[in-house]
């Protein structure tokens, strides 16, 4: 049998024209031959949305040069995957990775996340997936820590393989290379967003919101990804896409919630 | 002290001129005072998706009569819950509800739903949460079985209070009152869907994508919440929002995934 080199599908939600995802795209050819199908245009709090009322474009690109075969899609980073996974590869994908996003996808703010929901969607469909992202939202951030991180956690899975149904979110803190302080893995700190909508008037007097918020942690564990990221090391978080409660399930069942008719 | 009556926020995904969300808000007047925040227009498959990149705007809409204080946003169900709790409501509300769903948001489909997305929004914030789905996509659909369902489920989440950190997401079936078989607590079913973009070509000769798919359940357990809905119940799956894959920690911890540096 042939040694193939693996085939690895990046996707973002920052957008293909992202300093991200080039940066991704870039580690990734050290391992594999490389497909990106990425959104259009930036995607960023799309959470897990589809494309359902109007009908996807995509588009190939050179914007990687002339050995990495892309395109550009006018849906969500879940809408990418589908697209990749229908009409794009004719084989299956060893790896899909995801990002490096501009800012935190950790603790809950994987709840909201289309880096994590491209991931999600592979990882449902039963693909190696992991989502990475950069706590530095600027389009001139550092991705040196990022790329070492990435090479590190995309050996591990390729050599490993991931416990069935599960995916990695990959968070790495504002730093040198030098700087950082190791690997974690870790779980999702508990946490949460409290809403402080900055409400203005318009010049034809009618009011609007713009969403803003204060991140709070209500969590004190040292084996969190909020811990990690603060004390400097980059966080692994397994995470899984069977949202069932399943401890509840004994409590719910003694309220008498059940009927038979 | 005053024995108030429970204040309830309703708000939905399918927007709130569908007939689901009023089937709800029919619902909900006989336990408390009712405050709708609903999008004013379609939002299915938004996923947890959050404004960001434009401002919100929100108007006061007598859509339900004079008796019930109703707002129509811009936004996702997301949105329109962060709203609720910092423009509109003056306190914590007792329950907040999502739905009537118009269609299906058992087994996998609750990554893609925006009726789940608001009631998981309110469950962050701390509040009792529960989502209601009915399967059956049309407008004129029956909602008597639903709201049988949602009368008998509410009263029990006021009654006992939800465990910390779980939400409620409720399907029921399409049928009438007299043939639904009862109630269940059940688990999220495995599932997924299987992408078949319909490809056709637009009067200018360019390429273009409808997202279709075909489910498959690949679950064969009788406590799934796909299982209750195909005999006749309604499903009562508990959900959290920690997505860790608590389990896979310790084999990820064997990869030598940690370092230090």
């Amino acid at each position: 049998m042939e040694d193939k080199k693996p085939l690895i599908l990046v996707s973002n939600d920052d957008g293909i024209t992202a300093p991200g995802i080039r940066a991704l795209v870039e580690a990734m050819s050290e391992f594999g031959e490389v497909v990106v199908v990425a959104p259009d245009s930036p995607q960023s709090g799309m959470g897990h949305a589809i494309t359902i009322s109007e009908p996807l474009r995509m588009d190939h690109t050179d914007y990687f040069g002339p050995h990495i075969r892309a395109y550009q899609c006018s849906g969500t980073p879940a809408d990418c995957v589908k697209l990749a996974l229908d009409k794009v590869l004719d084989r299956r994908p060893d790896l899909l990775v995801s990002g490096i996003n501009h800012g935190s996808n950790s603790s809950i703010n994987v709840i909201y996340s289309g880096t994590m929901s491209a991931a999600v969607e592979g990882a449902i469909d039963g693909l190696q997936a992991i989502g990475f992202s950069l706590l530095d939202y600027s389009m001139d951030a550092d991705f040196t820590a990022a790329k070492y991180v990435v090479r590190h956690v995309v050996g591990k899975v390729l050599e490993h393989k991931l416990p069935p149904e599960t995916l990695l979110n990959v968070n790495i803190p504002k730093t040198s290379k030098e700087d950082l302080k190791g690997i974690k893995v870790c779980r999702q700190a508990r946490a949460k967003w409290v809403e402080e909508f900055d409400e203005r008037t318009d010049p034809y007097q009618r009011k609007y919101y713009w969403l803003t918020g204060k991140f709070v942690d209500l969590d004190h564990g040292q084996d969190t990804d909020e811990w990690a990221l603060k004390n400097g090391y980059a966080s692994v978080v397994p995470v899984q896409f069977d949202l069932t409660a399943h401890h509840a399930i004994g409590i719910l069942n003694n309220w008498e919630l059940n009927e038979e008719n």
